[in-house]
């Protein structure tokens, strides 16, 4: 049977898409070889013929080209670095970046209960545009115009050195190196110990920015149960025996989407277990400041030898003023600073003193406890709203903003999400955190921003729909 | 002859070095096939029992690990990513890092012409004090706390593409990705376009942050030498066919540190270069706002198609308030924005909203203009002073900070900085901005931090001592 001339150029140019999509993802990278003429027409079953054309073609736009008797090898230059996955071309809400996407739209009407932080109005006003006075009065001129000392503002790590001190974490000024922000503390570490293709631990679920960073790393990223305890221990060394990570990635104290907390029998075990493998931990203390009760620090235990603690006031504080913070070992703390200046200079020194006026005038510890006050007041309501839409908590945290929920059965959080879009109200589908994507009846509410009932109408109707 | 056992054991310890340096430099990474007994013997020139005997103690020290029958493979996880050269150990000036270190350290009473800024006299005290009282009066409550856009604040964007079509560039503020600084901006374009290992053309002499952003992404760096007129262009030609850069980083307009101004023709035949070689050009225009006679762009020849123009207001406004721009073609600046997302979130709207408000209440061109007449009234007495100790211009600039300057001969710039630092005057030595190193005789002065004849008695003395 003779292919009609339509068949065959679709088929021609189906053989070229896939070639390009792997140039285009970095899959084939310049001057690797293309699959043999024979391998593609078996892998798609189509003619020898069409690939020799489709190849042809390629090399004719120059993407490829041939060396007699050899095959054809990439041309193209090195395509340039996509993180939003291909998947993500015909279902966006998969995609973590979506997620962020979505929620770091201007607020206009929207509603957010997916979003990872506090309302404007809980956050410290009047203490911040104290301080933005105070800048524009008393600011020297070298805090309103210098690039700032290399590891940033010193009042600020020593605050935040003493803050870590009341924690249980011993730490010198001297070892922490200030960042423009917490997911830039987690890239400079990733830069700083990771190669393409190395790879890391995280917890399933976890923060989705984890993702999206290792992604940027082109790191190969592990997935480790997660209890209300801290990480599955059994998994978790299976997964470090099997895969020798260089590194895991985690929170402190609230866990970022589920809200538990690390017991200090499975900090112990967790830090054992990474000593007799050589393995990183990096400490994320982003939620800290919302603990009722200190939970146990892994930083504490393990004296900041292997753990690399980071923090910032993003969620406490100001989003907009971006500051965050690395703790770490003295001579890690020497190469970051080389690595932070040669990627973007020092954190701003006016940023820092807007922090340090904030948090040292006395009122952010008032404000803090008022947060965790309302944030309290909160909680058993919104449980309640959600259990009489079928959605149930997997855990109820004993602080912070987030509730990670199942979905009544049938249910996928991905296409609730989409629908809920039609009424401005953003959510966090569950396969947004999993590396397993095992997720897809979950959801993170963010308690803080349901006050509007609008989102329980909303959410009835997505979910039954 | 029979080696005594100290020397033996010296000449263990030195095969030792050789090996752990090469890891500690991920010379040598995870897995990799160490040197074998019989090729270290011969390069080192010593016994294959010493080898035998250092590779034997570097197994139990478990940095690597024998295979019977195969050799010695590195067992020890990748070491952390060193920025600073291991040549900076015994002669740190030789580093740019070293430069950049010495810069930004508090000033206290240090003298600093080789700083890359304007002291902060001369900037617009004023205008910023009054953008932070408007910011504490009247700024939003997204302003103060929120995360602001992906891309950045929308006003600030729409005033950077204004300004660049000033300067003849045709851009929408679409196109324009905010970022945390002109280096920041940099960095994202490296990781978006560039794998380890990959070739960039630099300027030599180039901004020498440059060199270190470069070698955080472990790039081969080809330098072109630079005239008053552009990149020498036969030099450009020959660099580029033969090592296929993926990039070519450039200043435009006023170019550190030489000062000179790229002319159209330079321009013309630059681009013509890249296009023929699909070579992406990066266009740093930090110091733009300083000219007084616009200078050809290559972003406005090529109107953004591979050329990416880069800028901040750094050296203009405030480098306090931390924030840079790219302008490139669209599909670009979405990628952009989802790496910038990932590592980093987005840039701080309270930032943008400082920038937009000294940008637009009048006061930014008068400013300007009077930092352009500071510097032209300057820059013949520093001349006439600097000449005075012999040493000269190689190129007299018609605007900006910089003067790149010839010492007198048998002068060795790394030397006389490091004698400078007795005296607290911090000064910018050739090679750092040097690829090739044959820079050692030039070094980078900053008109507008020359104004205490102290930097003059300094220099008579550690240049003819």
């Amino acid at each position: 049977m003779v292919s009609s001339p339509v068949r065959t150029a679709s088929k021609v140019t189906q053989v070229m898409e896939v070639i390009r999509h792997r140039v285009d993802r970095r899959l084939l990278t310049p001057g690797a070889r293309i699959p043999s003429v024979r391998a593609m027409a078996g892998a798609l079953i189509v003619s020898k013929s069409t690939v020799v054309e489709a190849y042809d073609r390629l090399a004719a736009e120059g993407l490829v080209e041939g060396r007699p008797g050899s095959g054809f090898y990439v041309a193209a230059p090195l395509a340039p670095l996509r993180l939003l996955s291909a998947e993500a071309d015909t279902d966006p809400t998969a995609d973590p970046l979506w997620t962020m996407r979505q929620s770091l739209r201007p607020a206009g009407t929207a509603l957010r209960p997916g979003c990872g932080w506090l309302p404007d109005s809980w956050m410290p006003e009047d203490a911040l545009r104290r301080a933005l006075r105070s800048l524009a009065r008393d600011g020297s001129g070298a805090t309103l115009f210098e690039y700032g000392p290399p590891q940033g503002d010193e009042t600020l790590r020593t605050l935040i050195a003493r803050r870590m001190a009341e924690q249980g974490v011993d730490v010198a000024p001297e070892q922490v190196l200030l960042t423009d922000s917490g997911s830039h503390a987690i890239d400079l570490i990733c830069r700083f110990l990771l190669e393409s293709g190395d790879t890391v631990l995280v917890d399933d679920p976890c923060y989705f920015n984890f993702h999206t960073v290792l992604r940027a790393h082109r790191a190969k990223v592990i997935g480790v149960p997660y209890t209300p305890t801290g990480p599955d221990l059994t998994a978790f060394r299976t997964a470090v025996e099997a895969h020798r990570p260089r590194l895991y990635i985690t929170n402190a104290a609230l866990h970022n989407p589920t809200g538990a907390t690390l017991s200090a029998a499975a900090a112990h075990r967790v830090l054992r277990i990474a000593e007799s493998h050589d393995m990183v931990i990096v400490e994320d203390d982003i939620f800290g400041d919302f603990e009722s009760e200190p939970a146990p620090r892994l930083a504490a235990f393990d004296g900041l030898d292997r753990v690399i603690r980071i923090g910032s006031f993003s969620k406490t504080l100001s989003a907009a003023v971006r500051c965050g913070h690395i703790a770490a070992r003295n001579d890690w703390i020497a190469d970051l600073t080389d690595l932070r200046l040669a990627t973007g200079m020092a954190s701003s020194p006016l940023s820092a003193a807007l922090l340090v006026s904030v948090l040292t005038d006395g009122s952010y510890r008032r404000h803090v406890e008022r947060l965790r006050v309302q944030l309290a007041r909160r909680r058993g309501r919104v449980l309640d709203r959600l259990g009489r839409l079928g959605i149930e908590a997997w855990h109820v945290p004993t602080a912070g903003m987030f509730l990670w929920c199942r979905l009544p059965e049938g249910s996928d959080s991905a296409e609730v999400a989409r629908r809920a879009l039609a009424d401005d109200v953003v959510l966090a589908p569950g396969n947004a955190f999993s590396v397993s994507g095992n997720a897809a009846r979950f959801m993170r509410f963010n308690i803080a921003q349901m006050d509007d009932v609008r989102v329980d109408a909303t959410l009835a109707r997505v979910i039954t729909s």
